[in-house]
């Protein structure tokens, strides 16, 4: 089966970097940007040009460097946010302009003091500004995941009119469900006229946990790009993990869709983001923390290592974590154990074991990991003599 | 419209527990599992008794302290497993025992190195001799996202009429999608005979991402428990976070149905659980993140002092966040420290923040967080002259 291939978006220079304690300098974007460029991301969002001479300078630069992502700019629909991303991004191999404006009641009402009427005309004025610099314009609804899906079909249909060739739909706020983020994209790949010029797209967020959940429904509903950053961050409880929709469409060959990535550089990928934004990534990270691959219980350690995919469905490999690394704690079992104990150099017997595992047990109780150093003494104090592997 | 009720089901002290460098001693345990009853968790999974004796007395105490939530232990399909777990919870004032076996074909291929027939007559006879000590009998079908869901349909038939109270179709691998998971508890809600006198429970892992969506899918397909852990704990990638299906439930809603958590505990019971274990909670975790309420970006800042629902689902007073419990760290920007000095009375220009930050910046990093008098401190320090707002 031939797959259809969805883009992947990555704002973790954008919607990633304006995060408190997230500030990074020109040089750092300038690594993290060529990274994405090798990791084969479709757009890198390099940044948000009007907001401060900083970000202007870092996206001229960013755009310099890429060789085969799309850089994009962030602006808002406002003239000058527009002339400023233009410039920014005019040094692109594919320079893409990325302009919206709220389009849920909310935000008319409370954000921009206005009518529906207004918020379209100002949108169609900002796609045919943006259009007037660059081929390649996205637009964006903000709040759409409050949006009114009917009024939402209306904005989508004058900006495709005026241009746009990928619209953005943000569940802002992070606040929809699978079931109605899907039905929203299902509802505008069916009512909007000419929605087959213009490529729909997942801005998700995760303030409910379900960013990821989110983009997929989205996918599977016809949405063809996801905007996502690495370690999924972003504002407030972030963005969509690039890691995660990559490895999911991976792992589901049913859904027919896979991605450009080269997964074997995540891992590395999402260390030196967290790195470099001082941003840590918890232990229990999908894909990539710490534990993603580590088997405690005695229960699953002794599946792994009858069959690794007892547990394991994706191979560490894949996306460039050495080997599923089997911690010891009080939790594990003789099969772990056994397993550690022949790494390290000693065969033990069934008898055996079931000694040395009681020592295990004691020993464990007080600590938090055993260590290889751990198990030489644990076997010296069970007393046995044990058959050393050379 | 009167709401149905999810039980429930933490795991923070079982699957929780099991994890490299969550080591807890019986003590903290107890704290945890006082603070879990408190907060309104149905169910606490004490513990895996037969696994070492540290863990064995860790149930037995546990169920001396709690008053109101159930409080169960893990078993193997194993009859010495089972005789040790119903004599760890015999002081609890509701006792459970979850017992199960593996179902999916790896593992009774693999693992268990039997026939699916085999299977079942072993369910049904750890099921019925857990009954003999307790009536509350749960039953788990280890790798149920993966099982057949006409093998499964049979294996839930047969432990419902051995007496099995609850069902557990745990996702053992972190694999369905939640269109998939919710897919299945629909088959056995329709599929199985004598269903209806038991509860169905999702126990899901969050190995893509999933989780969180994979029990609420499961929910809105008629399942009632969940099974949890707070910050999302857990066996490799973890385990589905408490707080988020909690507070989804809460959101929204049209889907009916509520648990009984007291929401206003779930920030400090995150820390509490966190400090104990040692395992961090990344700023960008969803609901219980450093971050998760943070504004930083101008945009959105200027949407939520117009009016907080413009970017705001969820008011961070119904999680227990108040403002100062944002925590400005080494690691925060100076988008944190100008809205929490701005908090505590000082108007900073764009430069006094920036000699500001710097004094800051050496003061945390001798110190692991800064207060609100630290704040009044590092102003003097810094000796500048600043607007006090009145």
């Amino acid at each position: 089966m031939s797959k259809e291939k969805v883009q992947i978006f990555d704002t973790t220079l954008r919607d990633g970097e304006q995060v408190p304690g997230c500030k990074l300098n020109t040089e750092q974007k300038l690594i993290i940007a060529k990274r994405l460029d090798e990791l084969g991301v479709d757009v890198i969002e390099a940044g948000f040009p009007i907001s401060s001479p900083g970000d202007f300078k870092s996206v001229v630069e960013i755009s310099k460097v890429v060789k085969n992502a799309t850089v994009c700019g962030l602006t808002r629909s406002v003239r000058k946010d527009i002339e400023v991303a233009a410039e920014a991004i005019k040094g692109a191999v594919r320079p893409r302009i990325h302009t919206g404006i709220g389009t849920s009641e909310s935000h008319i009402k409370y954000k921009f003091k206005t009518t529906p009427e207004d918020i379209i005309e100002r949108a169609v004025a900002a796609v045919k500004y943006a259009k007037s610099f660059v081929e390649d314009v996205e637009f964006y609804a903000e709040d759409a995941g409050r949006t009114d899906n009917e009024f939402l079909a209306r904005v989508c249909e004058a900006v495709i009119k005026a241009g746009a060739t990928v619209l953005n739909i943000p569940d802002t706020t992070g606040y929809c469900l699978p079931e109605e983020y899907g039905a929203k994209i299902k509802y505008l790949k069916e009512n909007v006229t000419g929605i087959d010029r213009a490529i729909l797209s997942c801005h998700c967020h995760n303030d409910l946990g379900l960013a990821t959940a989110n983009s997929i429904a989205g996918v599977i509903n016809g949405a063809r790009q996801i905007e996502c950053t690495i370690n999924g961050i972003g504002e407030r409880a972030g963005n969509t993990s690039l890691e995660e929709v990559v490895m999911i469409m991976r792992q589901h060959p049913n859904l027919g869709i896979d991605t450009g990535i080269n997964s074997k550089l995540l891992y590395d990928t999402s260390r030196m983001v967290s790195e470099h934004m001082g941003m840590m990534v918890q232990p229990n990270k999908a894909i990539v923390g710490a534990n993603a691959f580590a088997h405690s219980s005695g229960i699953h350690q002794d599946g792994v290592i009858k069959n690794r995919e007892t547990y394991e469905i994706i191979d560490p490999a894949e996306v460039g974590v050495n080997e599923s690394s089997i911690v010891l704690t009080a939790r594990s079992g003789r099969a772990a154990l056994a397993y550690r104990a022949k790494k390290v150099g000693y065969e033990l017997t069934k008898l055996q074991l079931d000694k040395v595992y009681e020592e295990f047990l004691t020993f464990a109780d007080t600590k938090k990991e055993v260590l290889d150093q751990d198990i030489h003494q644990i076997i010296e104090i069970s007393k046995i003599d044990i058959k050393v592997i050379a």
